[in-house]
């Protein structure tokens, strides 16, 4: 049973028909798939929000599930698709290091298949939609059994998406702001275990120390309150309470994020 | 077959991978349950949407259903979980009173437990994320066949949330916009039944007497008509045909509105 | 198994208790039924939108899927509501021409349906939502194996969506935008198939001619190039490589379209 759930995660957004596209496709391969989607709002050809996404998502997942991920800015160049095994969990996604930071924090890479074998992918391929004509295709006959080494050869090399890393600094950690969710909280690269409440917080290069209050959770300061604190997937999180710590701080996406403590940096910032 | 089903309910919107995680822990529970999305279009922590939206969409599901209702601007702090049935309905809440309103206008009110009993949780249950560390996993196990009564001890105490009531006045109400939808349509609190088609409407503090149009549909006035109409729940809604009344009529969620009839008014607003 | 199988497609957005209200309808009635979200983002009673979504998408699906289609401008009037088939697929519409499109291009109309067999409804039906009290309850009874002819009677009529044709011209092709994607790029009413790389283009009244690359796929050209291409739908695509057309052209639905080659065509615009 388990083995016929197949997860879909796109920058295709909801107005066009292509996420629809896929879905067809696939049940008319496997008409007893189960299709749950993951999102189709990932931003359009961003691979670093589909790479946090699928890191902080994939890993609650159990085996056997099949995840196919389509954002994929080199549709129809000479890049290629890949099967991927990460740990117990299995993916179908082009090869542009979307996947390789759930790599790095969830379980050995245990094999890679170039996809080759056109008979399981759709009669007629088009040059932008991959993920109709072959991803789509190839995740219904994964779902009914086929094995896949059947699905072309095994590959030891592949693209790796660079994810920025923090910097231990004296008295702190320099980072970046990884995502910004719905709410407007900026979730950053720094990790939150061991971070003692920081007494200096600099976000682009505003110092907000002072003004920020370091919580366990939201609701322990006041509506509009900024605070820092653990984000659900264990990195520093920056939030404003029942706010948008997105809009009050002007941050986005790769804006830089400092956090210290100690006297010495003080002024900092 | 029905016991698997599980909706989900959130303000997260579809950016994040937060709902992706829920589904995760779900399936990983229970790979047999049926995931089914209600909304993650719930507004950020507004409690009153949260109740709105339950209020107008329970009641039309199927005992045995699963409903897992995320929007909890106190995750993290010491307001408890619940397992509440009202009527033939069971909800997974946080205890921030978002299923009173389905409670006072569909049954009573059968059950309510407080979530105590850990081992139906995520081994880990961070401070900001209870949807996917404890909501998640009891809802899984639930679906499973776990009986509520292990899920922890009944209370009889919980949050109630205020719903804004109609005020019945001479020749007319006084009550105030429940709900915007993503037309634009305006759903009041007034009761529709036994309206008789009014003289006077006032919305904000405009009036649009002789410019609003009372209809049984839509389509009984041509585009752009400012109409006034039962709404699908039984409620007075205002509306623009083909076109947003929110916009037109700069009102929003707690607008005020008055309707009215009878010479003694026709002045009014 | 597959004839469980309901989507739904909808203008309803996903803040309002809509979907999930007819989910519930349909879930009470079957509770083994799979609802398959198509989109709920077609754009407010648009019914070229919602023509264009389903003749995209319908063709990918197996037979005995019901598509529920909800983009009911006429909602509460005289307008019928269908069971239609169209070759093999299966669709519950109002009679507004949302599917003529689809037919069109992907085979015969053999059944058409008036619903009128109000045992298959909700038994209080409201003049503004059809697709909870009407159509998705007759889904539900479909996919449980109830007959379509025992829905209504048969009809030779209904309204048909003029769908607008592009004109062929000396050297080339005048058409228009016919959906503009989430990406911003514009597909438009040119077939495709036999145009060779035009040395002409121009969208609405601006001439791109010398700025815009004819490419197979979007990784043809760098970032930020304005490209033309097959759509994967087989129609004449103007994209910007990682941008939005529809931004950098101004452009929308509707908006005409020329292409051409030829040197007498070279100053055209």
């Amino acid at each position: 049973m388990p083995d016929s759930i197949i997860t879909l995660t796109t920058d295709f957004g909801e107005a066009s028909p292509y996420v629809a596209a896929m879905k067809g496709v696939i049940l008319g391969l496997n008409p007893a798939a189960r299709i749950v989607d993951l999102s189709h709002r990932i931003a359009p050809q961003n691979l670093r929000h589909a790479a946090f996404f699928l890191a902080s998502a994939v890993p609650y997942f159990p085996p056997e599930v099949i995840h196919v991920v389509v954002v994929d800015p080199g549709v129809g160049s000479d890049r290629a698709l890949l099967y991927v095994e990460v740990g117990s969990h299995r993916l179908l996604v082009p090869d542009n290091g979307c996947w390789t930071q759930l790599a790095d924090g969830h379980g050995t890479v245990r094999q890679v298949i170039r996809l080759a074998e056109t008979r399981y992918w759709r009669p007629e391929v088009s040059a932008t939609f991959h993920g109709r004509d072959v991803l789509a295709p190839v995740a219904a006959h994964l779902s009914r059994g086929v094995d896949p080494r059947e699905l072309g050869p095994p590959v030891d090399h592949w693209a790796c998406l660079a994810v920025p890393r923090p910097r231990r600094v004296t008295n702190g950690w320099e980072g970046e702001v990884l995502f910004v969710d719905d709410f407007g909280n900026l979730i950053t690269n720094i990790p939150a275990a061991g971070l003692l409440s920081p007494d200096e917080l600099v976000v682009g290069d505003v110092p907000w120390t002072g003004r920020c209050r370091w919580v366990r959770t939201y609701a322990d300061a006041p509506r509009g309150t900024l605070v820092a604190l653990a984000s659900s997937t264990g990195q520093l999180e920056v939030a404003v309470v029942q706010g948008s710590a997105a809009q009050s701080l002007q941050a986005a996406m790769s804006t830089p994020v400092r956090v210290g403590w100690g006297a010495e940096n003080r002024e900092g910032g």
